[in-house]
């Protein structure tokens, strides 16, 4: 199983794949994404363009792959399996996306600085159904209505927050935004059990 | 005070800006806003381009006022003199914006399909933190921490389901979505109410 030749080239391959992306990263703080061509990537990754064709389709596709891995990172917070256990106790998955979004926190600004929001957070919402899909088939219990409700709205909340931090338009710590998420998602979950009565306020 | 000349000169006044703001939705559903020129949008107006600049100074200045138009409505639905109101009782505000999306749903909906999405939520944004500025030099009983992560979290949500509704991509009607946000509302507005104790579930 353990072939030291595949092994080298598995190596040698993800370098490359570093260095392109570590060079597109670099380029889209300087221009525009669309005008960024493969000559220049291939330039500033230090690779020949044959180099580049072995890995990637065009530029683009070096940009949908950071943007693939940074949604998958994110995601591997939460319990995939099971998500009804992260609303039940979300402090710890909020903490774990806390501590994701300090170590991608660059990337993630990189990509809305250069307009990549709206893709970017597509892609987030897309990995959120299939998570809830995934879900609601083995879990026929919830209402799947008032779920989906609950945890797209929660969710869009959340990237609103973290947004806000990412980019530095608030002085408030991630920490003290987590307890106070993970308050808010405490009392709103009651909604997800309809059978227990709560006295009105 | 009533001058029936200027009242007539209003009147003309207001009908050249809808040909302008009418010519302008039509031209987005055509080509990048970027692209689209004082001339042609002065043809398609039935205008010459001498009376375009007498009420814009470029074509970007006409989507800035129909996106500016549109954040006046969506928040006219709002109590701003106290957001606190809305927050202990939802369902009006809610039940009204909804309204407000039917009326205007057409002209969001050619926005957000232009990819005038991010400056558009930007101005949502300034101006719900506009209001909460207001609110909170007034309300020195609120935690203003607390209250502004509540309304900007819950504002990403809404505005969320929202969009999800305008463009399409769900099939629950908005009335549904209006008793579940009220439903959710009504539970996490306990954490403005740190005085209330509630049994955990």
């Amino acid at each position: 199983m353990e072939n030291p030749t595949m092994k080298k080239l598995d190596r040698r391959c993800k370098r490359t794949k570093q260095a392109i992306t570590s060079a597109m990263l670099a380029l889209v703080q300087e221009k525009p994404c669309a005008s960024i061509t493969v000559s220049e990537l291939a330039q500033r990754a230090d690779i020949n363009r044959k180099t580049f064709y072995k890995h990637y389709h065009d530029t683009m596709a070096v940009i949908d792959e950071i943007e693939n891995e940074l949604v998958d990172k994110i995601f591997s917070n939460l319990n995939r399996e099971n998500v009804m256990l992260d609303i039940e106790d979300p402090y710890p998955f909020l903490r774990q996306i806390g501590e994701s979004m300090r170590r991608e926190g660059e990337r993630i600004r990189i990509l809305i600085n250069a307009g990549e929001d709206t893709r970017f957070s597509q892609k987030l919402d897309q990995a959120l159904s299939d998570m809830l899909d995934t879900f609601l088939k083995h879990n026929t219990s919830v209402d799947p209505v008032v779920f989906r409700f609950f945890t797209t709205f929660l969710g869009a909340g959340l990237r609103f927050i973290y947004v806000q931090v990412l980019m530095g338009r608030t002085d408030v710590p991630i920490e003290r935004y987590n307890e106070m998420i993970a308050e808010l998602i405490g009392y709103a979950k009651r909604m997800l059990h309809p059978a227990v009565q709560v006295p009105a306020l």
